[in-house]
Formats: structure tokens, sequence, C-alpha cells
């Protein structure tokens, strides 16, 4: 009977909480935490924004928690929702100027929490980590 | 700037939550679900039980969290709270032998679930993955 600890589906939500715990500590300087934080980013990097839809998908999130996380990040001024031009009743969510101001400073906090945990591996293990994980997440071609 | 989906902690994220989903539709069967099922085994691994503190210090969970999933798991009779033959005011979450029981048909389960996703990784694959998780999990020696 294996022990839980050598199951990768239970390492794998242990070291997610951990390492979004120290994302999340080192966001706090920003105001942000990690949801928030990836429709930032997310945001910033679709030319022209990118549908609510595309966002929960990306995010594995339900359509209501997306609303909520870009209500919170259009309160602050850091992203804005405007029409599709492919079809103006879809709406956008784009990075306002402030917004892309404010997602550079974030990655770099991010990146520094997210290493307080991930700094353990080399470089190459990361690649490594990286590239197992890309394809257990992918969908299927 | 590197774009989120290649950011370790988005796709720990992702992975965490697939897998999860995965498993608990498989768990369903035995009408359990990770956490409860992750409670179950540590009860059945730990000679004479866990305490609730080791609990919640290996699942990452708050304490209140691992007494609703403790209680769920006495009242379908699965676990019982026993006093600690060490120090009679620590109790114990030990199973019964009608979780041990279950355990083995959940194990089964939970295994098939978390390999639909990770089943794309060869088996070297998947204890290269196993091993990285591990050192990311551990606590510093």
């Amino acid at each position: 009977m294996p022990a839980l600890a050598d199951d990768i589906g239970f390492l794998l939500s242990r070291a997610s909480g951990l390492v979004v715990r120290a994302t999340n500590d080192s966001l706090a300087e920003v105001g942000l935490r990690v949801r928030p934080y990836s429709v930032l980013v997310l945001a910033c990097d679709e030319e022209g924004g990118i549908s609510q839809r595309d966002l929960a998908a990306t995010l594995g999130l339900d359509p209501s928690q997306v609303v909520a996380l870009v209500d919170e990040l259009a309160r602050r001024g850091l992203v804005e929702r405007t029409p599709s031009p492919a079809d103006r009743r879809t709406k956008l969510v784009a990075a306002t100027a402030r917004g892309r101001e404010l997602r550079d400073r974030a990655t770099e906090l991010a990146g520094s929490g997210g290493q307080q945990r991930l700094g353990r591996l080399t470089p190459a293990e990361q690649a490594t980590l990286r590239d197992l994980l890309t394809r257990v997440v992918d969908d299927p071609a």
C-alpha cells in the first residue's frame, strides 16, 4: 500500500499550497494575492485584452470567481472591461497603464516568493519540473 | 517578462487542481473526496492512530478543517478518536476495521483517477516528478 507521502497528487497539492502561500506573502507589498495577480498578468499579456471565459479556462476557475477577481482589479484601476472588436457583446479585460506598471513590480515579488521553496532545486531541475508539469496540464493535442 | 504559462507556481496550481478533480471523480464511488481520503490514509498508516495536530501539519490544513474532516469520517464509522497512551488528554484518530477495508478500494480508485493526467508521463518521469516535489515540500533538515 503506497504511503500518502509518495503520492504524486498529494505532493502536488502540498507543493502548490506552500508556493502559493509564500507568493501571497511576497505579493502583499503591492496588495495582491496569487489569483488576482494571475488575472492581471493575463490581461497584460493578451494584446487588446482577454475574455472572462478565456480567463476562467486558463486559470481553472468558475466564471463567477473570475468576475469577482476582475471586479476587484477594476475597482483599483488596474484593468478595464472594453468591448471586443470582433463582437461588441463580448467584453475583454485589458490592463490599464497603471496595471502594467504594477505588474512589473508584482512579477518581481512573485518570483522571489516562489523561489523561497523552488530555489531548493537547481535551475536545470526547475526546468525539468516545468516541462513535466506542462505536459500534465496541457490539453490533449 | 515571463508568461504565466511558464511559471512553476502557476503550473503547480493548475496540475494540482486537475489531479484533485479527477481523483475526486474517481473517489465518488466510495463517497469520499481527496481530503477525507487523505485523513483516512494517515489514520490507517500510523500505528495506533495520529493526532489532529499531526494531521493538520501533514496535510497543510487548519486545525478546524481537520476537526470537520475527522467528524465526517467518524460519523461514517471509518475512524474513531481514542486517548493517546502517552497522554490521555490527547486524542488520536485511528482507522476502524471498516475504515481499513474502505481504504484499500479507495486507494485503487484514487490511483486510477490520478493516472488520468499523470499517465501522460512515463513511470520514470513520474518518479522524477515525485523526487522533485518531495524536495520542494520537505521541511529543511
